[in-house]
Formats: C-alpha cells, sequence, structure tokens
C-alpha cells in the first residue's frame, strides 16, 4: 500500500501461510484481517489505485519464476518467509517446514531474478536476531577483522537464537553469494523487534488493518505486553529481563523499506542495514507497560517466568545503526504515548483476545516442557 | 569398513543418490562399483563381520528416526550429502536439490538425535570450502576477535564458493546450534580435497573398490589430472591456477574419521577440525602430475582454461590444522611415487575413462555458458 500510494506499480504474492499456521493453532491476529481480494478491494477505493495479485507458494519454483517474468519488477521485497522463532522450535515438522519455507523459498527467488530481472533490486527482510548477543559491538553486516598481522573485512560472525534465525543466516548467505558470483543487488535489513498497530495507509480503512499478533507463537514482547496490560494478566517476562533488544515502530519499518528501495544496492553489491530505532530490555520494556496500563486504570504485577527460551538473560548489546539514519530515516521512540495508543486500541477490540494463547508453551529444550507438552 | 574391522558395530544408510547422479549425467566412477548387498557381502566373506544396511533418504525424516531408533549408535558419521559444487552451481533444480538434500537431512538428523540418542557423537563431514580465501588465517571453525575494544570468540566468518558449499555452511551453523541449546555433541570435520584411491580395506577384494569420480561434476582436481595425464589429454588447469587448496590422503580421511570418533566432543560441544594435510596450488598439482606422468611415458601439456568457477586465482591461504595432528594423525604426503601408484591403477581401467566427461561444462555464471548449454 505504501508504494502503491507513491504510484509505483505493485503485484504481490501470498500463499497464505500465516493465515493457515494460525488456523492450526487456534489463534489469530488481533485486528480482524480481512481477505487478500478485500484488502485490495478496499484500497482501490481509497486510493485509486490497483494492486494485482499472485496466489502461490515461493517454494514452488515455477511458479514464482512465472510471476518474476510477468511482473518485471525492479524492486522485490521479500516478506515471504515463516517469521516466528517458537515455531521453528515446537518439533521436528516445523523446524523442516521453516528452513525449506526460508531457505528454498529465497533460492528459487534468487535464480528467478538471475535469470529473468537481473538488475532487480532485493530487498530481504533479515532480522537482528541473526547476530545473538556477542561480546562485542555488532557491525551492519560485516567487519574488519585483524588477525595475526594480517586484515580482512568478512561477514559479520553470526550466533542466532532459534531454528527460524539460522534460517534467516542460512539466506544471509546465499543472497550475499547471488550478489558476489552473479552480480545481483540486494539490500538485507536485519529488523528488530517490531510493535504498534497502524500506519497511514492501514488508517484510512478498517478493512485495510494490518496483523496484529500477541499469541507465544507470533506475537512480539511489546505486542503481548500491551495485551496482556488490557486484559488484566501479569505482564510475562522470560527469566530475568536483562535481555536487550533492537526495537522500531511498524511505521518506521515502512520508511525502512522505502528508503532501501530508493536507494538501491550497486550491482554486485549486498549490503545490510540493522533496521532498529532504540534499544531496550525486556524488563524495561515491561515496567513501560505496567506504567502507562496504570493510567489508563490497568494494574498489571510483572511476572517472571522460567525462561521458555535458551538465551543470555543478562548480556552486553550494542548493535550500530547509522546506514538508515543516513540516508534519512527520521525514528520515532518508544514512550508512555505511544503505549497509551496502543492500549486504547487494543480495549477495542478486548473481545477478540484469546486469553489461553498467550503464555509460553513452546520450549527451546524438549525436557523443560511439562510431562505430556512434547 | 574401517570400523567394523575394528570390532564396531556398523550400520549403513543409503539412498544410492549418488549413482543416480551419474546415471543422468553418464558417468561413472572409473573403478566399478558393485552394489552395496554386493559389497556387504563381499566385506562379510573378507573379514567375518555383517554390516547392517537401511535402503533410505535422511531427507525422509520418519524413516531416518526409525533407523535411528533402531541402532541406537554411540556415534554417527555423516556423509549423507550431494558433494558437487558443479551439480549444484548447474541450475535452479539441482540448486534446490543440493540445498535441501543437505541441509534437511542434517536437521532430520539432528532431531533424531536429540530425541533418541542425545549423548550420541555426530561426526559431520564438512569442506574446507566453507572458508573460502580470506585475506586472513583460517582458524578451526572459531576465532577470537577484538573489536573497539571488547572481545569475543565467534564463529569464523564464512565465505563460500558454491552453493553446495553454502549447504554445508548452513549445516555447520545448524549443528553448532543444537549443540549449543540442546547440548548435543558434534565434531565436524572441514575436509580439504580428497585424492586417491584405495584404502587398507578396499584393497582386501575388487568388490569392496570405493569410488573414483574424475568427470568435471564429481570428480575432484589431482583425479582428474591423473586421468587426463593417462589418456593423453592436457592437463586442464581451471584460469592461472594459483588457487591453493588444502589436500589429503582418501587413506588419512579415514583415519581422521577414527580420531574424531575415538576422541569424542564433549556434550554441548561443537568443534571444528580442519581435515588437510598439506596446502598445494591447481598448478603445483598439474606439474606433478605431468612430471609424474612422463616418467610412465604419459607426455601431456598443462592447459589454462577460462575459469568455469568464480573464485580467486591468486590469494593468500593459510589454514590452521593442528587439532587433528594433536590427536595423533600421522599425515602422508602428496609425491611422485604417490601419483604414479595412482597413474598405474588408472592405466588398468584406462578403458572405462569416458574422456567427454572431463571438460567443464558447469560455469558459476551462466552467461559464461557457451549458447545453448544453460
Amino acid at each position: 500500500m505504501r508504494f502503491s500510494a507513491r504510484g509505483h506499480e505493485v503485484s504481490v504474492v501470498d500463499n497464505f501461510s500465516r493465515r493457515r499456521w494460525h488456523e492450526q493453532q487456534g489463534t489469530s491476529s488481533l485486528t480482524p484481517i480481512r481477505t487478500l481480494e478485500e484488502r485490495i478491494e478496499a484500497w482501490r477505493e481509497v486510493s485509486g489505485s490497483p494492486i494485482r495479485s499472485y496466489v502461490g507458494a515461493i517454494e514452488d519454483g515455477d511458479f514464482l519464476t512465472d510471476v518474476v517474468i510477468e511482473t518485471g519488477p525492479e524492486a522485490i521485497v521479500h516478506y515471504g518467509e515463516q517469521a516466528s522463532a517458537p515455531y521453528s522450535m515446537a518439533n521436528r515438522e516445523q523446524a523442516v517446514e521453516t528452513q525449506f519455507t526460508n531457505v528454498i523459498g529465497t533460492l528459487n527467488l534468487l535464480f528467478a531474478i538471475r535469470d529473468h530481472v537481473p538488475d532487480a533490486h532485493l530487498v530481504k527482510l533479515g532480522t537482528m536476531g541473526e547476530y545473538g548477543t556477542p561480546n562485542i559491538d555488532i557491525e551492519e553486516g560485516f567487519i574488519e577483522i585483524e588477525h595475526k598481522g594480517r586484515k580482512d573485512t568478512l561477514p559479520f560472525p553470526k550466533m542466532p537464537g532459534s531454528l527460524y534465525h539460522l534460517s534467516k543466516v542460512h539466506d544471509s548467505h546465499n543472497i550475499q553469494f547471488a550478489c558476489r558470483i552473479w552480480g545481483l543487488r540486494s539490500t538485507d535489513l536485519n529488523q528488530g523487534v517490531v510493535y504498534g498497530i497502524e500506519t497511514d495507509e492501514t488508517a484510512q480503512d478498517e478493512r485495510l488493518s494490518t496483523r496484529f499478533d500477541y499469541d507465544e507463537v507470533f506475537g512480539t514482547v511489546l505486542n503481548r505486553f500491551c495485551v496482556q496490560s488490557v486484559i488484566g494478566h501479569p505482564l510475562t517476562v522470560y527469566g530475568k529481563g536483562g535481555q536487550t533488544r533492537g526495537f522500531l515502530n511498524i511505521r518506521d519499518t515502512l520508511q525502512c523499506v522505502e528508503l532501501a528501495v530508493e536507494n538501491p544496492a550497486d550491482a554486485g553489491e549486498y549490503r545490510v542495514f540493522n533496521q532498529l530505532t532504540e534499544m531496550c530490555s525486556v524488563g524495561q520494556l515491561a515496567e513501560l507497560v505496567q506504567r502507562a496500563g496504570a493510567e489508563l486504570g490497568h494494574e498489571v504485577e510483572i511476572e517472571h517466568l522460567d525462561n521458555p527460551r535458551v538465551e543470555a538473560e543478562e548480556h552486553y548489546y550494542n548493535p550500530t545503526h547509522t546506514k538508515l539514519l543516513d540516508l534519512g530515516l527520521q525514528a520515532s521512540y518508544l514512550g508512555d504515548e505511544l503505549v497509551r495508543s496502543m492500549l486504547k486500541t487494543i480495549e477495542r477490540h478486548r473481545d477478540r483476545v484469546i486469553d489461553s494463547a498467550i503464555d509460553p508453551r513452546t520450549h527451546w529444550k524438549p525436557s523443560q516442557a511439562p510431562a505430556g507438552a512434547r
């Protein structure tokens, strides 16, 4: 919608896998999501601009190749992946599905670009989770290493925290290779944790609403805390809460993608932008939501759960993130007002909250799972 | 056979994919390869020891899990991958097949180990090609990085040279994760280029012969040069020939695997051994074969072809490889005598050489391929 509103000719490829995964686990977006057809029709009414849609799976290389040939894109924004860490850690089948969907889908796309639109700019959604939490500053994709008196600039070493995050590491390596060997151009957006509900585009018509997930599998942490605040559930911090991550507002993610597309990588260039606007620990987030919620009459405790994940709960974290700022990113920041606005939107959808979907059921170590839950 | 001869109870899993790939491209091992059943029977006759076989694909997680449950292994030596760089670069279908077979097969294995034999030691065949040719010394899997006044020991950054080599990088990341999160134990053998024909075990009966590939897809460089020498074909060096790689004798590979299995990694440990005994450039190899061949009456030229691959043809290369030596590896080295012995074996099979299978047909950049060959 953002690109369509700017006068670009836009096509969308979808296989509805996120909808299917929600169906399978009995969860759903807090905001009601219309069918793709309804959303495209609503957008046409609102903006006057058509969006073409192609329904199919990018794991199907022939299908994807046909789409690329038919649309002849100048830029491809690749969001088409299984994006949940817990989903990938639940069992073998879901781990395999995640790495298959993400790695093979992206590989098919690289070949389609190489063979049919070699000058197209691939903007790929990566994740800050690819890096893990090393004890050194995280650079944007590459690091100059001095070792035994010699130097080289090499890919930043990755220590991801889930099989989902690993699939993105695999993608990054494959894409970098395609740029190096075939001369493709790509920007890998290593995105932090996204929060927020609305964008300028979705705000124009409720039929255009985007997904707001808060469940343990697809939800992100601030969304979860906000929903817990509204339903009067303790804010569930996993472990000590010293886990520090990069965050950004959903509105800023669109700005970042737009900046990447408007300033494409050079032919043969694989560049990485760390896409976050600020850092915050999970414990600090919980305190922010607790305070903002209290102002609206939602008094909740902060509860520390045994961490279902395997991750450092106190660690150094200092990622560089200047490349998008250099391109002109105008960042918005987390604060009481933003959280209050999220809480108010959630209050309107209070009746849609599935309370039982929030507590963690997916354990990184199967031995940690309650008996019978493996 | 090596482990069976040492009194271990051995099972083998095979889906005959290498045989199938050779069939598809009309190539074959120089040495005749018997069926798995015939080889197992021959080994039983020679050694008195049975080897159990399971026929199926490790990409089939249920099949693999059943094998792991039934055999309850203490150690698993994982050779079950598509191992050819040119095969993976030929087209999209083969690229996808390679990454699917290798990444998903290994992922299935990690889950089977985690759930059924968590104490088993996974010995995984990696490749020195995962590292590429960085301008700094290559360490064994991990490197201490000092950056902006802070330090951490992190995975050695990888710059692999083909989609096959990338699949091994993906495996390495997945296995490291499984050790870190689930407490599995694994040794990743980053093997150099293997040469040679016989081992102590295969030498006992010609029905036990192992594969000797020299074709452009599955053959390795010294094997190719030796066959070219015998058939009177110029030794085809790709590009300048300054490409330097680690090498080791097929007999030493068995020693290395045995050393790894006999000295298992600790629970939770992911360790990497750089498995090579010496370094040599492709140009030096060609000169060695030319000289040794001449002594047997095979006079051939050295011919520099346009490089079908994308790789540095002159570069720094200094991989550390002390861990296997510390465990007791007794290395043999390349020399005229070894090459003459290979040439004599090849002479015996001269009539089986498929001359047309040797010249490169697979190009890393499709634009380099001759018209009609894409």
